[in-house]
């Protein structure tokens, strides 16, 4: 081990993206060391959709052996000789970003988590060679930038979740003004649904309207801070809805569930859908048509910066905003997964480190 | 004729979709007149792509026989009882939109351009049943609302092309925040991207930026106040011009031209690209990453309100936005229609009225 002695840098590693539901505790090498980098002891990491589209191929290539997981709270053990905002012993967490390129524009400007180096925290490749292994496993190290203080009105487990799937869904809100005098919609009500509707509730604004393809969600929905609740197996929503929306966050794979147009036709007048969810495919055909006729966009997101993760944490302790979890312990992770894909999760499963 | 023994209600129509470029002298009942309604002797009238897909069939159902055109300038020849706003013999214009419901929260809001009852200046139907007729014609009717004083400074001619190219481009730039502290990409240096270069300039945008697949256009778009050209049939144009613009207008279908990941790929983060283009077929596949990436949104745009319009008159008389266009007699829009289609026209025509 080349960094640190008291480390066992373990993790559980998926070899064959065939068999993506079968992990091995194996060992691996974190990145060397650099001034400003800390090291983490993993106590929780949350099970993310990401992992499962990467750890099946579907996004594409996998640097195998792979350790996912990027949901990941724990504590400091230890720090570089430049890190100014952490010491050992610090209550902490990291998302999905451990590094970006530190110089360019973006990153200048407080937008690091568009930079076009971004270092993923997992399955991506370091400037030094390594690959970046994520939270299913011992410890983690990364950049200072990228580590967070937890407020101590959050449980570690309680935070972990939202590292990811929490600032996937508070970035967006904020970037397109969520808040008083404006109505969001939520499409999904899973894992990163049940968050954008208490983040939109504690932004306080006028209307939080749950959109899911059943009635099983309804009293969740309500009690996570909707303000409705739409069931889009329903007859009628959609004319119903119309031109009711300023702000939508879609969490579902459209392909499966609820054509665009319909979305769109929620839309006030230069109304905004950002589409959360990244299936391995396209999304269905548009045509300019169904964007014009109410002068909407349809945008993307990228987890979210620094500063957004600090004011989300902040806003989640002082506003009481709950993951929804089933906690299970680290070795389980083959069940977690499989959970996630049949999509059995009630909201968010939770790893316990156990290696 | 009902309504006005002085008008002789003809234009110059197509009989059948397959025979989309011979039109032949038709007489036609405009919509019964009503208080709010103004009849106009058209003097002028630009040639729209729009005309195209639509007489061509491409955009679906045609009423035939069809008088397209809606880009129109003339002289206000009658108004009914309860016009406030005009007078027989002011010099106006009418676009692509000749009514809407009056009452909708759209109407009341000023974006009766976005209403859902929309009378398109042509190829719609009224309540009262009449296939609203366009501006290939000796005249028409249409509600105050829609009708707008042409500056002193503008010529009717002039004017006429902006009433549905130019606000196209007017609107979208206007919406997403143009002038100081931006920078603008136009793609496509056609009928309306002749008019985009022009406005982002009037509003005064930092770097208005002119993307074109060959140096054909090169000096125009300088001319039309382009600060820089990009050849997007060159080498790395992509790379050079990555992370730059904060909103492009994208006035070219494109399937033929341009990949929208390229596109996506010269906005800064939270840019905004608007598709004006229209083509008869969807756009090509859109993955989420590929706006996740800058968390970039697509956008459509519709014509514009009558403040919007109203607004850009005044700039274009004060600004001195010229129409580059190409005068014909109204009897050769056959002619006109095949040199849009083939895209030879530099950069409107304009027909006179000859009948």
């Amino acid at each position: 081990m080349s960094s640190n002695t008291e480390i066992q840098w373990k993790g559980y590693a998926v070899h064959d993206t065939k068999l993506w539901d079968q992990f091995k505790v194996t060992d691996f090498e974190p990145k060397g060391m650099e001034d400003k980098d800390i090291d983490i002891k993993i106590e929780y990491c949350g099970v993310c959709g990401s992992d499962m589209h990467t750890i099946t191929g579907g996004w594409g290539e996998v640097k195998l052996p792979l350790i996912a997981g990027h949901e990941i709270a724990g504590h400091v053990v230890r720090v570089g000789a430049k890190v100014t905002e952490f010491k050992v012993g610090d209550r902490v967490g990291v998302g999905a970003q451990v590094g970006s390129c530190y110089d360019c524009q973006r990153c200048k400007n407080g937008a690091e988590n568009y930079c076009h180096k971004v270092i993923h925290t997992y399955n991506s490749i370091y400037p030094d060679g390594t690959v970046s292994q994520g939270g299913y496993a011992t410890a983690i190290r990364a950049n200072e930038l990228f580590v967070f203080h937890i407020p101590d009105a959050l449980p570690l487990d309680q935070a972990a979740p939202m590292l990811c799937a929490g600032i996937t869904t508070y970035s967006p809100l904020r970037t397109n003004g969520a808040g008083p005098g404006k109505s969001v919609g939520v499409i999904g009500i899973g894992g990163l649904g049940h968050y954008a509707l208490q983040f939109a509730k504690a932004m306080k604004s006028d209307k939080v309207v749950a959109f899911s393809h059943s009635e099983n969600k309804k009293a969740d929905a309500l009690a996570l801070g909707a303000t409705d609740f739409v069931n889009t197996g329903a007859e009628n929503w959609v004319k119903e809805w119309t031109d009711t929306l300023d702000i939508i966050l879609c969490t579902v794979d459209v392909s499966q569930h609820i054509p665009l147009s319909d979305i769109f036709a929620t839309l006030k007048v230069h109304g905004r859908c950002v589409m959360l969810a990244l299936p391995d495919d396209a999304l269905p055909p548009i045509h300019p048509f169904s964007l014009m006729a109410s002068g909407v966009l349809l945008g993307g997101s990228h987890i979210g910066s620094k500063a957004e993760i600090v004011e989300m944490l902040d806003l989640a302790a002082k506003e009481g905003v709950k993951s929804y979890i089933e906690m299970l312990p680290m070795k389980e992770i083959g069940k977690a997964v499989q959970g996630m894909k049949t999509g059995k999760v009630r909201y968010r499963y939770v790893l316990k480190a156990d290696i």
